[in-house]
């Protein structure tokens, strides 16, 4: 089964990010508005069992923080996604490499991790530069606090289901 | 924030209902294919940290369980909604008394808890019966281990968010 980890932000934020994923992103009705802490992979019931072992413990260490939304920006041209994006990474650079240690340490990563909450995604090259040109004009002020990260399945449809969260608890 | 209780069959039994789902419930991209434990209510803080400190106590002391899947059944004509049946609902209701007592007792509940996994609803009459007469033959033969129970909160756009799992630990 596929499983991948991530924060939800505030309502607030997930309302105001809806304003824009609702047009410009297809994975709209998948998921939630979120930022991924660990993008998903195939486990079996060992390597399921391993994994919430694992967050379990590294959870308990690791203190709730505050995450501050100011600009929306662009992977633009390795993919074509538009997301908001936080002014301080710290706090969720340190998330993502306690979670993605132990058997969840990732061999080969594809990206380097940037957390993103994505607005817009699958964009043509035309669509994305007319709305980041616009969106960049605008004010983003959003915050949220992180206390607990979320565990989730994808079913066949590719909705994801929440498996377990995990209380930030350090 | 409105909240709400639920649990999420396994996946199996989630790809077999969006099969239905897709076509049939409005509901489909708003939230996983579910059975309701408790329908959504209107909470502040103080009233979501007495939800959280009850689902802890009282899922502590509920063991784990399976629920079978043998029928489609319907609401008609109170509800115009079809859904998946459980051949013996004894275990689900003692989990729905369990959860909904205390601070989430429901003072004037608006129907009988009947567990359900709604697979098509806001259908007309027409449509209900036709599609209940086709599904009334078919074989329904579905198993679910049920170990946890998730609070959700819902954003704006009306779709459902993970707050927190609870397992059952009794």
């Amino acid at each position: 089964m596929l499983y991948g980890i991530v924060v939800f932000p505030e309502k607030h934020v997930q309302d105001n990010a809806n304003n824009w994923r609702r047009r410009h992103d297809p994975h709209y009705s998948a998921i939630p508005a979120h930022l991924t802490i660990r993008e998903e992979e195939e486990w079996n019931d060992d390597e399921l069992q391993l994994a919430v072992a694992h967050l379990e413990r590294v959870t308990s260490a690791i203190p709730a923080f505050s995450i501050y939304f100011n600009r929306v920006s662009t992977f633009y041209p390795v993919n074509h996604v538009l997301y908001l994006a936080l002014q301080d990474t710290a706090s969720m650079q340190k998330l993502h490499e306690d979670v993605c240690s132990g058997p969840l340490t990732i061999e080969t990563p594809k990206y380097v991790f940037t957390p993103h909450l994505t607005i817009g995604q699958q964009l043509s090259a035309d669509e994305l530069h007319d709305l980041y040109g616009n969106l960049r004009m605008q004010s983003i002020d959003f915050s949220s606090k992180i206390d607990r990260v979320h565990l989730l399945y994808q079913t066949d449809n590719g909705s994801w289901t929440a498996y377990q969260s995990f209380l930030l608890r350090g």
